[in-house]
């Protein structure tokens, strides 16, 4: 079996391992149907954080631990995780995973595959317990002790794996005017979806920002143009709507709101507005930021910020007459150009079946499907509401488009790690475009 | 002043002047305003047809006969039409509109520039007049013969240079059962779509499809593809819709509907058959088509059938590692695929901030603004109803997007005729992406 199929079944028997637990008595405060748990599974394992039971009163704390593990797993990644799984039980790792993780890591070679595997679970472990602590400054006072730091671990936990879930019914919307939770939570997750390789790359050369690589520098410069963005996008379009910004008196807490939920739109999908009352064209913004996404080999979806950057690059480059595409004084082959081709050309054209079926299958408003799949394809999490008015069909769909959205890029990997040399050398054509 | 901004400078003039003609007290039947001018020029010079006066009622027929005029001086294209105007003048053609058609005729030296205008008036000509006389056969019996003549002559000038207007009120409906307008009036902008780079070579080297340019191969073939997959889904999604093919009784009819509405959508915007009662699955698809579009140095808008084709192709090669892309025995340069790229991203990001803009500036229902977008992107001109609601502004985006929708891809031509060779090499960068 080629090792794509092996990833996406991994990905698979995980989330069916994921389903059975949800379905055990103890995991929910009253009985949930399979359609449930497996939908609940297939966004924690994906960590896409759309609901159809709510997280803080139908799981019982037994099933919200589970679900915590699962993000966890889902949000490692199976290559990482299959990695450690093989180092933890002592079995050599096999060529083609190291293969991928040499070509994630740049210019390291294979010796330095157990320095890769070290920072991941430096850098989870650190930020995390971190988290933790600093949110249960925020929950203990509200909850106590036990469910206070609880609350503060599972928030940890789904903020650094862009997972978005939370076990309070009402999201972070209490919580929309905490200075702490609105700088600790969106921390965790903007340096969730920047991607490991960053990391390793930040931790080898520290602040020696003329050192890092292409796309150390790429995934940094992007992240900050695109929070920038988005951030003065939505307190723009959303200041004086009365049912999101506008609701707050203070300029200072809509101006936060406006940071946050800013930021968590690109992948994490925590909300600390009411996302349904959102005007349209905010929400089609949103839909833009939710299909471009965080970083590759990060916990992030979407066609990821690098493939969204190359694109813009190239499309300058081609305005200005280049055949050569240049950043940061490196130039980028014209071989990765088509690389973001194909992403984006089979991202589009999922989101595109996606809406198609769903609108074929379903009633409903049509921006709330386009939200819901561009969310689905993102592992967002956030909707308009739409998600609990699904039939069983489009629940499939939605599960499919999670599924794809977080499998496939990785799958893609694969591919990607691999350059075969073609046989045969035709003569080139031309063709008239546009 | 370079070339593309004198090419839109021109659409610009022509567009003022048809503003100006429409105002004039006897082309229409009842006085008109400025933003009613003004948007049926842009509309006619773009050939897209959304229209918000009446052209069979409001325009009296000389109105109509200006109109015409518009859509075949917009159809031609200003390249053409500025060479025309030019060789009619006696003035020599500069340098860069000869480049661009020796770019537009592959093989063909820079002599052969009197063959393409050749070509390019003979096909107009021959295709206008047998589409006039074979739509006469149809309208005379029911209008007599003077303006049975018109109606029919109008029509092939509006079908085969796709631009959708009809002189009748409700469009081609009441024809919606009519074999001969079912026949001709789809020939003639299929034939019109092509693009005239297809025809020259069509006409070089007859019916020898081996000896065909590897641009007229890939043409012919997509537009085969698109007719078919487009006829089959209207079929299947529109069979038993009492509002649109459910509404004749009889199955021949029902597929002569389909076929119809099909091949229209992609560029032509002519209907028979109500498209605001169309389901909403139906127009998701009709979006996908309205934004592919139709050949190059054709009268058909889009990012065009040759984009579509090589991103597909380039998808296809990157899930099967391939570096190179093929077609037809041919290969396709990389630098090919940096076009696509390019193209894309504009039209992308072009509806995009068109449907933004529009939801942002405007109440109304999403699938009805993005499908209004999309069609004045593609100057396709089919409407769900939404062009009649607009407001000055939102008027004003789908003028900016007809417009750009028309000019962008012609002027960008240009940018692709010239290369440049870059000064600085830069060592090649590794980027993650997905
Ligand atoms: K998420
Ligand atoms: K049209």
């Amino acid at each position: 079996m080629p090792p794509p199929m092996i990833l996406a079944s991994l990905y698979g028997v995980l989330i069916a391992i994921g389903a059975g637990a949800f379905k055990l008595p103890f995991a929910t405060t009253e009985p949930i149907t399979w359609s449930d748990a497996l939908f609940t599974s297939t966004s924690a394992v994906t960590v896409t954080g759309l609901i159809v039971v709510d997280t803080g009163t139908v799981l019982s704390l037994w099933g919200q631990m589970i679900l915590a593990v699962m993000i966890q797993l889902g949000g490692l990644g199976l290559m990482t995780f299959a990695v450690l799984v093989l180092q933890a039980l002592g079995l050599p790792v096999g060529l083609t995973p190291q293969l991928y993780l040499r070509e994630d890591l740049n210019q390291t070679s294979m010796r330095n595959l157990t320095r890769l595997v070290g920072t991941i679970l430096r850098v989870v472990l650190v930020f995390e317990a971190a988290g933790a602590v600093l949110l249960a400054f925020s929950f203990v006072p509200d909850f106590g002790w036990g469910m206070g730091i609880w609350h503060a671990i599972f928030h940890s936990i789904s903020a650094f794996n862009n997972a978005g879930f939370s076990t309070f019914t009402p999201g972070l919307v209490p919580y929309s005017a905490d200075p702490l939770v609105n700088l600790v939570v969106p921390l965790l997750f903007i340096a969730g979806g920047l991607g490991y390789v960053v990391f390793s790359d930040v931790f080898r050369e520290r602040a020696k920002w003329s050192r890092y690589t292409l796309h150390t520098k790429i995934m940094l410069a992007g992240t900050a143009v695109l929070i920038l963005w988005s951030v003065a996008m939505v307190a723009l379009l959303e200041w004086n709507n009365p049912a999101t910004l506008g609701a707050h008196e203070s300029a200072g807490v809509r101006a936060m709101v406006a940071w946050f939920q800013a930021v968590t739109t690109r992948t994490a999908g925590f909300n600390t507005t009411d996302i349904g009352a959102l005007h349209d064209s905010t929400s089609v913004m949103f839909i833009s930021l939710m299909l471009i996404g965080g970083g590759s080999t990060s916990t992030a979806g979407g066609i990821k910020v690098t493939t969204f950057v190359i694109m813009i690059l190239a499309t300058i480059a081609f305005f200005r007459r280049r055949r050569e595409l240049t950043a940061f004084g490196r130039s980028i082959g014209l071989e990765q150009v088509l690389k973001v081709m194909a992403l984006t050309a089979i991202s589009v054209i999922l989101v595109f079946v996606g809406v198609f079926a769903i609108t074929a299958a379903h009633e409903g408003d049509f921006l709330d499907i386009a939200f819901e799949v561009a969310s689905a394809f993102g592992t967002v999490g956030l909707s308009r509401g739409f998600t609990g008015e699904l039939n069983e069909p489009g629940r499939l769909m939605i599960m499919a488009i999670m599924f794809l959205g977080r499998v496939g890029p990785l799958t893609l990997g694969f591919f990607l790690a691999t350059r075969t040399i073609p046989r045969v050398r035709y003569p080139e054509g031309q063709v008239h475009l546009g």
